[in-house]
Protein backbone atom coordinates (compact mmCIF):
# COMPACT_ATOMS: atom_id res chain seq x y z
CA UNK A 1 0.00 0.00 0.00
CA UNK A 2 1.44 3.42 -0.72
CA UNK A 3 1.96 6.10 1.77
CA UNK A 4 -0.97 7.95 0.32
CA UNK A 5 -3.53 4.68 0.63
CA UNK A 6 -2.10 4.37 4.30
CA UNK A 7 -3.00 8.53 5.26
CA UNK A 8 -6.25 7.72 4.11
CA UNK A 9 -6.97 4.46 6.62
CA UNK A 10 -5.39 7.13 9.64
CA UNK A 11 -7.74 9.87 8.29
CA UNK A 12 -10.83 7.52 8.30
CA UNK A 13 -10.16 6.09 11.71
CA UNK A 14 -10.19 9.50 13.29
CA UNK A 15 -13.47 10.32 11.50
CA UNK A 16 -14.68 7.23 12.93
CA UNK A 17 -13.71 8.40 16.44
CA UNK A 18 -15.58 11.22 15.99
CA UNK A 19 -18.52 9.57 15.12
CA UNK A 20 -17.98 7.40 17.87
CA UNK A 21 -18.55 4.16 15.55
CA UNK A 22 -15.87 2.16 16.68
CA UNK A 23 -17.39 -1.36 15.55
CA UNK A 24 -16.98 0.59 11.75
CA UNK A 25 -13.59 1.56 12.82
CA UNK A 26 -12.31 -1.80 14.07
CA UNK A 27 -12.59 -2.91 10.65
CA UNK A 28 -9.68 -0.28 10.01
CA UNK A 29 -7.44 -2.81 12.41
CA UNK A 30 -5.25 -5.99 11.23
CA UNK A 31 -6.65 -9.13 13.15
CA UNK A 32 -3.06 -9.08 15.74
CA UNK A 33 -3.85 -5.39 16.06
CA UNK A 34 -1.97 -4.29 19.19
CA UNK A 35 -2.23 -0.77 20.31
CA UNK A 36 0.41 0.72 23.28
CA UNK A 37 -0.07 3.11 25.50
CA UNK A 38 3.87 3.90 27.24
CA UNK A 39 2.38 6.36 29.53
CA UNK A 40 0.81 3.61 31.53
CA UNK A 41 2.42 0.33 30.47
CA UNK A 42 -0.96 -1.25 28.98
CA UNK A 43 -1.40 -2.83 25.62
CA UNK A 44 -4.66 -3.16 23.83
CA UNK A 45 -4.60 -6.70 21.83
CA UNK A 46 -7.32 -7.35 18.86
CA UNK A 47 -10.28 -5.65 17.87
CA UNK A 48 -12.57 -6.56 20.26
CA UNK A 49 -10.84 -5.00 22.72
CA UNK A 50 -10.15 -2.09 21.16
CA UNK A 51 -13.71 -1.83 21.08
CA UNK A 52 -15.40 -2.33 24.59
CA UNK A 53 -12.48 0.16 26.44
CA UNK A 54 -13.06 2.91 23.28
CA UNK A 55 -16.79 2.48 24.02
CA UNK A 56 -16.22 2.50 27.57
CA UNK A 57 -15.52 6.80 27.08
CA UNK A 58 -18.61 8.30 27.86
CA UNK A 59 -17.69 11.94 26.47
CA UNK A 60 -18.40 13.32 22.94
CA UNK A 61 -15.03 14.76 21.99
CA UNK A 62 -14.38 17.04 19.00
CA UNK A 63 -11.88 15.23 16.89
CA UNK A 64 -9.42 17.88 15.52
CA UNK A 65 -6.49 16.08 13.23
CA UNK A 66 -3.46 18.50 12.97
CA UNK A 67 -0.83 16.78 11.25
CA UNK A 68 -0.32 13.33 9.44
CA UNK A 69 3.36 12.80 8.55
CA UNK A 70 3.32 9.14 6.77
CA UNK A 71 7.00 7.35 5.63
CA UNK A 72 6.99 3.60 4.38
CA UNK A 73 4.17 1.67 6.62
CA UNK A 74 4.09 4.09 9.47
CA UNK A 75 2.01 7.04 9.92
CA UNK A 76 1.88 9.49 13.10
CA UNK A 77 -1.44 11.63 13.76
CA UNK A 78 -0.84 14.80 15.25
CA UNK A 79 -4.84 15.26 16.80
CA UNK A 80 -6.27 17.88 19.42
CA UNK A 81 -9.62 16.28 21.24
CA UNK A 82 -11.64 19.04 22.84
CA UNK A 83 -14.43 18.39 25.03
CA UNK A 84 -16.30 21.08 26.29
CA UNK A 85 -13.48 23.71 28.29
CA UNK A 86 -11.13 20.18 28.44
CA UNK A 87 -8.58 19.53 25.89
CA UNK A 88 -6.08 16.91 25.47
CA UNK A 89 -3.79 15.96 22.74
CA UNK A 90 -3.19 13.00 20.86
CA UNK A 91 0.29 12.00 19.22
CA UNK A 92 0.04 8.41 17.90
CA UNK A 93 2.05 6.28 15.94
CA UNK A 94 0.97 3.66 13.57
CA UNK A 95 2.48 0.80 11.34
CA UNK A 96 0.42 -0.67 8.60
CA UNK A 97 0.58 -4.08 6.85
CA UNK A 98 -2.05 -4.32 3.54
CA UNK A 99 -3.93 -1.40 4.23
CA UNK A 100 -4.45 -2.17 7.94
CA UNK A 101 -3.46 -0.88 11.16
CA UNK A 102 -1.29 -3.83 12.82
CA UNK A 103 0.19 -1.64 15.62
CA UNK A 104 -0.85 1.56 17.27
CA UNK A 105 1.08 3.75 19.70
CA UNK A 106 -0.66 6.43 21.59
CA UNK A 107 0.49 9.24 23.72
CA UNK A 108 -2.01 11.55 25.37
CA UNK A 109 -0.08 14.70 26.62
CA UNK A 110 -2.16 17.06 28.70
CA UNK A 111 -2.15 20.82 28.89
CA UNK A 112 -0.56 22.26 32.03
CA UNK A 113 0.55 25.45 33.64
CA UNK A 114 3.70 26.72 31.81
CA UNK A 115 6.73 27.18 34.71
CA UNK A 116 7.28 31.15 35.80
CA UNK A 117 11.09 30.83 35.67
CA UNK A 118 11.19 30.05 31.98
CA UNK A 119 9.02 33.24 31.12
CA UNK A 120 12.02 35.60 30.19
CA UNK A 121 13.06 33.04 27.36
CA UNK A 122 9.14 32.38 25.88
CA UNK A 123 6.39 34.16 24.11
CA UNK B 1 18.04 17.91 1.40
CA UNK B 2 16.83 14.44 1.51
CA UNK B 3 14.34 12.70 4.21
CA UNK B 4 17.87 10.75 5.15
CA UNK B 5 19.48 14.20 5.62
CA UNK B 6 16.82 15.47 7.34
CA UNK B 7 16.92 12.48 9.43
CA UNK B 8 20.69 12.93 10.28
CA UNK B 9 20.23 16.67 11.46
CA UNK B 10 17.98 15.16 14.05
CA UNK B 11 20.24 12.32 15.18
CA UNK B 12 22.88 15.01 15.93
CA UNK B 13 20.19 17.18 17.69
CA UNK B 14 18.95 14.24 20.12
CA UNK B 15 22.90 13.61 20.70
CA UNK B 16 23.74 17.27 21.14
CA UNK B 17 20.68 16.84 23.83
CA UNK B 18 22.58 13.85 25.48
CA UNK B 19 25.80 15.44 25.87
CA UNK B 20 24.05 18.80 26.73
CA UNK B 21 26.00 20.64 24.56
CA UNK B 22 22.90 23.54 23.45
CA UNK B 23 25.51 25.72 21.62
CA UNK B 24 26.43 22.97 19.39
CA UNK B 25 22.75 22.26 19.08
CA UNK B 26 21.92 25.41 18.25
CA UNK B 27 23.83 24.95 15.24
CA UNK B 28 21.22 22.54 14.00
CA UNK B 29 18.35 25.78 14.24
CA UNK B 30 17.82 27.82 11.10
CA UNK B 31 17.77 31.95 12.25
CA UNK B 32 14.05 31.67 11.70
CA UNK B 33 13.65 28.86 14.35
CA UNK B 34 10.61 28.55 16.80
CA UNK B 35 9.87 26.15 19.11
CA UNK B 36 6.19 25.07 20.17
CA UNK B 37 4.99 23.74 22.97
CA UNK B 38 1.00 22.98 22.56
CA UNK B 39 0.78 21.71 26.47
CA UNK B 40 1.55 24.94 27.40
CA UNK B 41 1.33 27.57 24.74
CA UNK B 42 4.42 28.57 25.25
CA UNK B 43 6.80 29.65 22.13
CA UNK B 44 10.56 29.62 22.11
CA UNK B 45 12.06 31.88 19.12
CA UNK B 46 15.09 31.89 18.07
CA UNK B 47 18.89 30.16 18.62
CA UNK B 48 19.21 32.25 21.89
CA UNK B 49 16.33 31.15 23.97
CA UNK B 50 16.84 27.93 23.18
CA UNK B 51 20.13 27.80 24.22
CA UNK B 52 19.13 29.50 27.58
CA UNK B 53 16.09 27.68 27.91
CA UNK B 54 17.96 24.01 28.00
CA UNK B 55 21.14 25.12 30.13
CA UNK B 56 18.11 25.85 32.75
CA UNK B 57 17.12 22.31 32.93
CA UNK B 58 19.74 20.87 35.69
CA UNK B 59 19.11 17.55 35.18
CA UNK B 60 21.41 14.82 33.92
CA UNK B 61 18.52 13.17 31.14
CA UNK B 62 19.33 9.71 29.30
CA UNK B 63 18.15 10.24 25.65
CA UNK B 64 16.84 7.34 24.09
CA UNK B 65 15.51 7.66 20.35
CA UNK B 66 13.03 4.90 20.05
CA UNK B 67 11.53 5.77 16.40
CA UNK B 68 12.03 8.71 13.39
CA UNK B 69 9.71 9.35 10.99
CA UNK B 70 10.76 11.39 8.24
CA UNK B 71 8.81 12.57 5.21
CA UNK B 72 9.65 15.78 3.40
CA UNK B 73 10.78 18.63 4.99
CA UNK B 74 9.44 16.83 8.31
CA UNK B 75 10.83 14.49 11.02
CA UNK B 76 9.16 12.66 13.93
CA UNK B 77 11.29 11.54 16.92
CA UNK B 78 10.05 9.18 19.74
CA UNK B 79 12.13 9.66 22.80
CA UNK B 80 12.36 8.39 26.13
CA UNK B 81 14.17 10.86 28.75
CA UNK B 82 15.24 8.60 31.69
CA UNK B 83 16.68 10.40 35.15
CA UNK B 84 17.44 8.03 37.64
CA UNK B 85 13.95 6.36 38.60
CA UNK B 86 11.48 9.23 36.55
CA UNK B 87 10.40 9.12 32.68
CA UNK B 88 8.95 10.95 30.52
CA UNK B 89 8.26 10.97 27.10
CA UNK B 90 9.14 13.57 24.34
CA UNK B 91 7.30 13.64 20.78
CA UNK B 92 8.20 15.87 18.93
CA UNK B 93 7.47 17.51 14.95
CA UNK B 94 10.54 19.04 13.00
CA UNK B 95 10.03 20.95 10.04
CA UNK B 96 13.55 21.80 8.57
CA UNK B 97 14.93 24.17 5.71
CA UNK B 98 17.95 23.78 4.18
CA UNK B 99 19.21 21.23 6.40
CA UNK B 100 18.18 23.19 9.54
CA UNK B 101 15.54 23.26 12.08
CA UNK B 102 13.13 25.86 11.35
CA UNK B 103 10.50 24.81 13.78
CA UNK B 104 9.74 22.12 16.16
CA UNK B 105 6.54 21.10 18.13
CA UNK B 106 7.38 19.54 21.24
CA UNK B 107 5.00 17.46 23.73
CA UNK B 108 6.04 15.95 26.76
CA UNK B 109 3.75 13.08 28.00
CA UNK B 110 4.72 11.83 31.83
CA UNK B 111 4.00 8.39 32.91
CA UNK B 112 0.52 7.64 35.01
CA UNK B 113 -1.02 4.35 36.69
CA UNK B 114 -3.69 2.94 34.41
CA UNK B 115 -7.34 3.00 35.59
CA UNK B 116 -8.42 0.41 36.95
CA UNK B 117 -12.07 0.05 34.92
CA UNK B 118 -10.11 -0.70 31.59
CA UNK B 119 -7.71 -3.36 33.31
CA UNK B 120 -10.52 -6.41 31.95
CA UNK B 121 -9.38 -5.51 28.10
CA UNK B 122 -5.80 -4.74 28.54
CA UNK B 123 -2.42 -6.25 29.09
Amino acid sequence: MSEQENLQVVEHFWKGFERRDFEATSELLHSDYLGEWPQTGERVRGKSNFVTINQSYPEQWQVTVMRMVASGNQVVSEVKLTYQEEIVYAISFFELLDGKIMKETDYWPEPYDPPAWRAPWVE
